[in-house]
């Protein structure tokens, strides 16, 4: 496998010791874990190998890109049944190790196991390089509430596939294959993000963690949405589905949310959808609005 | 259970946010993964939680120790079935925070799933404080061979466990419950080891991969290895079992084995066992040894 991880430049020491030695030029690591498990996370039957790998990654370089980062490394444990097609696990490791160039970083170590499920825990690291990390804790009313990246395309390639179906192929492929907007992390807390958040749960479920640490409340906007063709002709193949509710409740796009002081001047990429205000909770278009629940995460 | 999780010394961002931020005032970061996957690594029936929470930490913590670097803190990935009592988890983590502090390090953050088995993903990091990285790689015909920690006593506390004996109890508690000499590796790295290694899957075999990775041979003196009376006692508990081989091919002491320049004088807790020569492999008494095979790690 290893012939397959290419060194990345923040590597001193790499895949084959007790640990890998990594760069951290800003005197600070940012890290973080996700684990994946076939059945919970992934299918086989739905996903190709090469697609779960990048996904994995995927969802962990997100969470650096939220606190401001830039991503350096991943740590990857796989556990897997023995008749497992080495192909299989040779397709996920390119996958992880794809993504991970996309967003600058490397695969520098893990670890393997048998086990009777599929399971991929996925660490990943990060630097700062000077800028202070962007917590969930630092909205306050007056903020511009904004978006980097596409909402609920991976929810409608989701439902898609449930119904059985393969198209619309552009909200398939992103379920399959997300594309966090790596760039827009550190990019906003250069303008001076006051929050920001991976949205991996949902809109409305993951403002509601910002809305909590900040203290403070978030409105949403609906009409400030973009109408996205590709939500709508998914909706229509469904029969008619609510599209809005994808954008609102779907996760697994990755796409950031971020709260900038009043006035700030936002490059194109970051969307206003939104604003804090004083109370509690997140509103949509004036009403509280009870979303899906989703992942439990470690908190 | 973030309330069983004291933050610690080297936590900016802890527990809660989309990843944790994490002093790394050496510029690099020293980081490592383990998977332990229930019914390979551990049995509920033969360790209780806070056990295999203990052990899940110390063979990643370990591992840091090894590179010469200082453990600073944990991301822990657990993934088990819902019918897991609540109990059986906030005692893993208790543990997990617990060996953690042993070490100087805490938990700083992670991820909950659902699984049908108990899997647990620990990622370790650590700070070099200026020091080089010890490598398995830097050995060099001459320098000596030595040992800091116990050898063999988790092997024989697994094999009379594997026999149905809880007695006697001093390998028994080192199997559920390994100790690693923290503190000796950044000590050798100190000392100007050449190379280190943490000996998770027995003497003899880990010493094979420095001796590859360093294109040397290596001598083990078994009149070297010091007489433990723990071994002998399980020997014959278990009607006249090969005390040396549990030494020789036993992993999951962790203990360090680290070589040093010849004429290095070193402190009591390192035990010299050996030398490194010119060629290849490792001898015993100077006799190839088969050891037994071990985890395959991802490399």
């Amino acid at each position: 496998m290893k012939a397959l991880l290419p060194a990345g430049t923040a590597q001193l020491v790499g895949i084959g010791d007790d640990a890998a030695v990594l760069r951290a030029p800003d005197a600070r690591v940012v890290a973080t874990m996700d684990l994946l498990v076939e059945g919970r996370h992934f299918r086989r039957d739905w996903s190709a190998a090469l697609d779960v790998g990048r996904k994995a990654a995927a969802q962990n370089l997100a969470d650096i890109a939220a606190m401001g980062a830039v991503p350096t490394a991943l740590l990857v444990g796989f556990a897997a049944p023995g008749d497992l097609p080495v192909a299989w696990a040779r397709d996920l490791v390119r996958g992880l190790a794809q993504e991970a160039a996309r967003a600058g970083a490397s695969v520098a170590g893990g670890d393997v196991s048998s086990a009777d499920t599929i399971m991929i825990a996925v660490t990943a690291l990060g630097d700062l390089a000077g800028r202070d990390p962007v917590t969930r804790g630092g909205a306050r009313p007056g903020d511009q509430l904004a978006v980097a990246g596409r909402l609920g395309r991976s929810a409608a390639g989701l439902a898609l596939l449930e119904a059985g179906l393969a198209r619309p192929a552009g909200p398939v492929a992103v379920h399959r294959r997300p594309r966090p907007p790596y760039g827009a992390g550190p990019q906003a807390a250069s303008l001076g993000a006051t929050s920001m958040i991976d949205i991996s749960d949902g809109l409305v479920q993951d403002l509601g963690h910002v809305a909590e640490a900040s203290g403070a409340g978030i409105d949403i906007e609906t009409a400030r949405i973009a109408d996205d063709p590709q939500l709508r002709a998914a909706a229509a193949a469904l029969g008619g589905a609510d599209w809005l509710a994808w954008a609102l409740a779907g996760g697994e796009d990755h796409a950031l949310a971020a709260t900038f002081a009043a006035g700030t001047k936002l490059p194109p990429r970051w969307s206003v959808i939104g604003a804090v205000r004083a109370g509690t909770g997140v509103h949509v278009d004036g009403l509280s609005w009870a979303g899906r629940s989703g992942w439990d995460h470690f908190r």
